[in-house]
């Protein structure tokens, strides 16, 4: 188990003001790619959110002073406006992410029957409509394309299967990503048993949207096949560049390449020798750790993102890197402990760039624990509760349940929301142990049922019946019987 | 360019007693897994060679000591006799090595000739035996499969095409490897279109035959198909496996494999749930960085080398790691920069171990410029000597041919030879530039020719003839003219 994770720095970075001096620069958002993220011009959809975490190499939690030359520390203090501004979409986007059915709509009957037993108890409905849930899927709700049992339930209850026949708003907060948010929606509709909508989904790059108002060519690295070359053209990046575009290009510049005849069809080739880029963005775990390492590194040590050359100084003209998130380790269908995931592989990449050049590598981590990730998932939870209840407010009793004390836990913790850690994922903690370094505030659960009774429970009453009553009558809350009998 | 690579670290690293008390103890080479490697028991055949440099990993070169526990630096200092002691081969072993030819014999007349011409110049003779060449091969020789023409000629004129047609000899020192010795001099033999013995030759892993002595089972990574398995079967390690063995065990450990069916085909999948790993052993450039960095890691967290298993304590129960070589990167036929390689490949390990622990990585890396390697070099250079000279004996005047001065020049610096850095490889120095941090002793050359040229001028003197001439009179040096014409 981890140690410490990308989370413990994010407590311990300075704050800075999430609009820097140079960031209010009049230039356009193209000519500030080196020099830090600025508002966008007018017309711009996008929040800044300063960065909970150090945009500085976590490498550097251990250094020396000493060994930065001051002329190296001035740089990066001057360049920090585009490591610690993150910023998310304005408003979650529904024209563009809303193509998926909504929550399967009840019986005609049942909502007339339901609005009735809602009118008597009006207490009980504005407590369900001030609470929600914000879901970790991998080992909380699933294991890959396994569900979880106890979820399906959950989530049934929390559709309308209760006392009230009210739908208890929730949205899904993952790190994972890859694909985009409608297939991944569609895939985890079908495995949950119950319609996921993107308008209550949230992945690791799904805030990541709003860079695409700051760059246009990018290298995009991650997910099977070509699937994040379709994520980053749905966010509106103009020239997205798949590492085996330039495998097609020049298989020579990745000795150990995994390239097949089908990666061949499905690249887009281009002369990249006359190509700028303008960011590096990872969007899911690499399936070719050694290409996409070295691509990484040609474009961070490249004179200002031009492939095949290489900067005389490593900094001033270095390319930002983004990171769709932070986790070290993840839960897969192995039997073993948890798995390596994109937060090794950034320390790798890290750790190769100090060895090469001497000098840390300034990078953007977003996802949980990242407060921007949790400022959005505001945004969604909003317009979520706009679309099951006509309320455009968010819910004051917001419970995180997740697996990963690292991400999960800390990040919910940090925001100021409820939260639960549940045994069957990334956690190993005996029974009745909570997570020593970032403890779940609201307690540690055994699955993520037992997690959604006990906070239903606590804001709606401990007497509140889980499953919905089709006998109910709503005025004597007793089995009902019809007048005429 | 490399700011610093492994080299700089090696004469950072303290001298220590390179046979540590807890060395001399009586237990089994086996017991020693954990606990340090031993001189072998009777019946040895290896020497230990003090390391050069540190075993500890590159990253704590930046670290507060602050950031090490007391009992950690205690544990580490009674485990360092393991990380700073490099076993090689007491001697060549040519009954192992010995299956390729020797270097063409030239015809007898030309035998006897070129013995009569030597007869007659005994000082220039003495001067040819007391010299020798160590060749790096990439970058000096060849690139890749490709010969760089000039390479030929200078091996021509070393074999015997020259003014005494003697031999004059030379070693093969590189940092590549993943291929048995044979099969690697067989192709070296084609693409230089010399016979090239393996008992000239000396590759990455060549002195790590000597660890077969300390361990049993060996997780063993690099290069292409299967091909380390043999290698390590060619040294005697008892019970290989390779990663892909494990993959066809259980294809969940790796989420990101890269396992096709030809892989499946080869593999040799044993219930691993069941074995004790005893060493991890690197041999080459992996060609599944995902999969290797990740069972790289499950056996150095696992519980004194079980699968599987995670250790309360990640040091103490740790089993021994060790690298082929420590080059950040090497030159190849693509166009641009250099590209990464095992070297990278490790410190991205060392930066994920640092991550999940906490901790340092303790690591072996043997290659240049590591002592080690020279030693060993020397033992070589000896008995190749007595195949073409008949004299088991060590020339005083060695020069290496090398294109990278973090590893070919530091490394022949330090131990004690003439250092000629050549302008086809890794360096990318200007014309008349010598490397700044590390450079040649004897100097710069445009390649690998005019840096023999310049050696043999200096030890035979400048008006050595680079050709052999079969029309020579044997007692004047001049043409030949028959006595009976």
């Amino acid at each position: 188990m981890p140690r410490f994770d990308d989370a413990d720095f994010g407590v311990e970075a300075s704050p800075r003001d999430p609009q820097p001096a140079d960031a209010m620069d009049a230039r356009s958002p193209l000519d500030l790619r080196g020099g830090g993220l600025a508002i966008p011009s007018e017309g711009g959809n996008t929040i800044e959110v300063p960065a909970t975490r150090s945009s500085i190499s976590d490498a550097a939690q251990f250094m020396h002073n000493l060994s930065l030359s001051p002329s190296m520390k001035d740089r990066r203090g001057s360049r920090n406006s585009f490591g610690t501004s993150l910023p998310i979409p304005r408003s979650p986007r529904h024209s563009r992410l809303s193509t998926v059915q909504r929550p399967g709509a009840p019986s005609v009957s049942r909502d007339i029957l339901a609005s009735q037993v809602q009118d008597m108890s009006k207490e009980k409905v504005d407590a369900a409509k001030n609470m929600a849930f914000a879901f970790d899927i991998d080992g909380v709700l699933a294991h890959g394309n396994e569900p979880i049992e106890e979820a399906k339930e959950a989530l049934r209850m929390l559709n309308g299967d209760n006392e009230l026949g009210i739908k208890i708003p929730y949205i899904l907060l993952t790190n994972g990503g890859g694909k985009t948010e409608v297939a991944r929606c569609e895939q985890l509709s079908e495995v949950l048993e119950h319609p996921i909508s993107t308008d209550q989904f949230i992945q690791s790059h799904t805030p990541m949207q709003a860079l695409a108002e700051y760059y246009e060519t990018v290298l995009v690295c991650g997910g099977e096949g070509y699937m994040v070359r379709e994520v980053a053209e749905s966010y509106g990046f103009k020239n997205v560049v798949h590492p085996k575009d330039i495998l097609a290009w020049d298989p020579t510049i990745s000795p150990w390449r995994a390239f097949t005849p089908e990666d061949r069809a499905g690249a887009k080739p281009r002369d990249f020798s006359k190509m700028k880029f303008d960011a590096i963005l990872v969007f899911a775990d690499s399936r070719d750790y050694a290409t996409d390492m070295q691509l990484i590194m040609d474009l961070l040590l490249a004179d200002d993102g031009k492939l095949l050359t290489r900067a005389s100084d490593p900094v001033s003209k270095r390319i930002p890197v983004y990171f769709s998130q932070g986790d070290l380790v993840f839960p897969t269908d192995h039997k073993g402990p948890p798995r390596l995931t994109q937060g090794a592989f950034r320390i790798g990449i890290e750790a190769q760039y100090k060895a090469l050049t001497g000098v840390d590598l300034e990078r953007v981590v977003y996802g949980k624990p990242e407060r921007a990730t949790y400022t959005y998932a505001d945004e969604v939870l909003r317009s979520w509760m706009e679309q099951i209840h006509n309320e455009n407010r968010l819910p004051q009793n917001i419970y995180m349940v997740g697996d990963n004390p690292q991400s999960d836990i800390i990040g919910g913790n940090m925001y100021g929301w409820n939260t639960c850690l549940v045994r069957t994922g990334v956690f190993q903690g005996k029974e009745g142990e909570n997570d020593p370094n970032n403890p779940a505030n609201f307690g540690v659960f055994n699955n993520v049922l037992e997690a959604v009774k006990a906070a239903v429970r606590k804001e709606l009453g401990h007497e509140f019946k889980l499953k919905w009553n089709p006998k109910i009558n709503p005025v004597t809350h007793g089995e009902g019987t019809s007048a005429v009998e």
